[in-house]
């Protein structure tokens, strides 16, 4: 996996500034990012490459964000607000206090990269409740595709309906919805209603993606296109990164078409982010993905690698076909993984993930064409897509 | 039934106006409801007290939100749409077109009548929006509701889970909340900020209320209070009347006072809704109810006046907790139904049914003193407590 990730890293440098718009010595004074020099990738020397400013980005994220999403769960009634801190992994089960493990804050990181990469500090500092309002809407994601996935660990820990049942975690969810829309509408930034209603709109695509996730379920690996699963992941995935950038770029008051640049941007690299995700899960360190190695092979999950070897037409798909029909007891699942890697469900994958990046990294150029201003949009699509846990 | 229902109507007349507010007669002019005079009903001659009105303000929005409602579900990704166009009754399971049969239109005919009373028949025409996005949160909880409750049938036809299954249900009712908040969000009317953040308010208070119920139904009836029945009832029911209502009064531009006014007659005659509902629950005409008389009890349900009779501490009353600790099978519910009349259970409710209207019709005339202009709003609470559907 060292080598597939390193390979990818080299493959997805930032694209030579072209894009249209000038540079603007402004927008890059303004923003308020204390990061390291992102042109250190490019040059060979250790910088974003290894994560350091992403981490420190995701952790700034967390601190602002999270007095709101505190705040704002804290209004909920009472029943609600308990199931929800326990999903964010700030309260037990009995309502005692924990130790948050309330995920990395991707999402929320991406709206203000974004609010800070177009409009410096200022549209930074303006867009924090929109960062908590995306995070919400992840949170409610969460809390209804365990429901409908029966997943039972989340973050470590028993998921909300394996708690509380599943009412509550499907009310709860309901509730982060709505208090999502809620902390938008009362925002009285001009950009509120405009990402109001992008985020609506996502909420809805990623509904479809999870009916496609699960109607997928009940269909054989050779029955999926790689087109479909491409979409559902799209959807599934591609959707909330992609929103999350276009929001930030609302409140930095950009114009229709670098919101749309932005969109493509968080939709491609979370492609690319879905594609590494799904090698992890097949050939991945469980050390540092916490997924025990083989786990999706086990579940016959159709991860991206496995549909493209599935459609690969070679005599190892064939065996593939084999492997999978059979009952999973004391099977070789390093055997299927060999599989799935000779009949080229690997590569593919590896490739799509260095193409989508790249495709990322051209929106970004053109919406963004300073590399100064564009580096912690960089860092935290380059860290996504390099993640180990 | 008949006299219960016909004794509540005579106790519950308009209040004579006497609020703060002086008639507008501009205001009156412009409303554009064609409606029979509601002041025959206190002269004791026919007239809106039989529906007639009502039945008209419900075809009327009817028929202006619906066109919105079917293009708002026309955008929805195909799968979510079928879920959606089934569940409204605007087609079948396999997709071919059905009669309609959406329900009653109460809560969008409530956005309409408040607009209109306060803003005559401009606020009416702007506020089709904002109905139809209330129309879509209340589907969206029934979707939901269904599904946590095991609810079998709904408007005379199979539930939308027992049809698609649990996870495209919950995946329904959550796009349905979204396009409610993207409809709100999309709309550039001045009041849409606040109406979108009231609404979503709103559903975090109706998962309250479903939370509660849910949680209701794991105790004893003795376990329960009177004060913790009638909170869930106002939050599960009265709650979105109540929006309803003050969202109506947003497009119109009231105050808050006036808002908080709408709301709460909205509230209180939910209320009321919901003790009329329950009192027909057990002693209604099946043939007027669509539900077999005896069902709620049948089925042990903790409706407001089972919850009253065993709060009364009369011999009934214990006598009723050992009707209701039996088996269910080859009970005579004619028994049980009389057994909570003679400890006070239908008593009650109809006189806290009138109190309740009561307060409505006080909050009314604060807000809307001509009981010209707030002949709608008058002619749908009274239509809700009288409904034999």
């Amino acid at each position: 996996m060292g080598e597939s990730l390193t390979e990818f890293r080299t493959e997805t440098t930032l694209p030579a500034p072209g894009g249209q718009r000038g540079t603007e010595p402004g927008r890059a004074a303004g923003a308020p990012e204390r990061r390291g020099p992102i042109g250190t990738q490019r040059d060979g020397r250790p910088g974003p490459a290894e994560g350091h400013e992403a981490v420190m980005l995701l952790e700034r994220a967390r601190a602002e964000v999270d007095p709101v999403l505190q705040d704002a769960l804290g209004s909920l009634p009472a029943p609600m607000r308990r199931i929800a801190l326990y999903h964010f992994g700030w309260e037990q089960a009995d309502g005692t206090p924990a130790e948050g493990g309330s995920g990395k804050a991707i999402r929320p990181a991406l709206v203000l990269a974004a609010a800070a990469a177009l409009g410096g500090s200022e549209a930074r500092a303006a867009a924090v409740r929109a960062a908590a309002a995306v995070e919400l809407v992840h949170n409610f994601t969460l809390l209804h595709d365990d429901v409908m996935d029966r997943d039972a660990t989340r973050r470590h820990r028993p998921t909300a309906w394996t708690v509380f049942g599943d009412p509550d975690a499907i009310l709860a969810g309901d509730a982060l919805q709505a208090l999502a829309m809620r902390l938008l509408a009362e925002d009285p930034h001009p950009a509120a209603p405009a990402a109001t209603a992008r985020l609506a709109d996502c909420v809805i695509e990623l509904c479809a993606g999870q009916h496609a996730d699960t109607a997928m379920e009940r269909r054989t690996p050779r029955e999926v296109t790689l087109d479909e699963v491409l979409a559902m992941a799209e959807a599934k995935t591609g959707a909330l990164l992609g929103s999350a950038c276009a929001i930030g770029g609302l409140y930095a008051g950009a114009g229709d078409a670098d919101v749309a640049a932005l969109d493509a941007f968080g939709r491609e690299a979370g492609l690319a982010f879905q594609l590494i995700d799904d090698v992890i899960g097949i050939w991945g360190d469980p050390r540092r993905t916490g997924k025990p190695v083989g786990a999706d092979l086990a579940a016959r999950k159709k991860s991206l690698p496995v549909v493209a070897a599935f459609a690969s037409g070679t005599p190892a798909a064939a065996e593939l076909a084999e492997l999978y029909a059979r009952p999973s007891e004391k099977e070789d699942l390093d055997h299927i993984a060999l599989t799935v890697e000779r009949a080229g469900g690997r590569d593919w994958a590896q490739n799509q993930a260095a193409d989508r990046m790249a495709v990322a990294m051209q929106q970004l150029a053109r919406v963004v064409p300073d590399p100064e201003a564009a580096g912690g949009l960089l860092a935290l699509a380059e860290f996504v897509t390099r993640r180990s846990s």
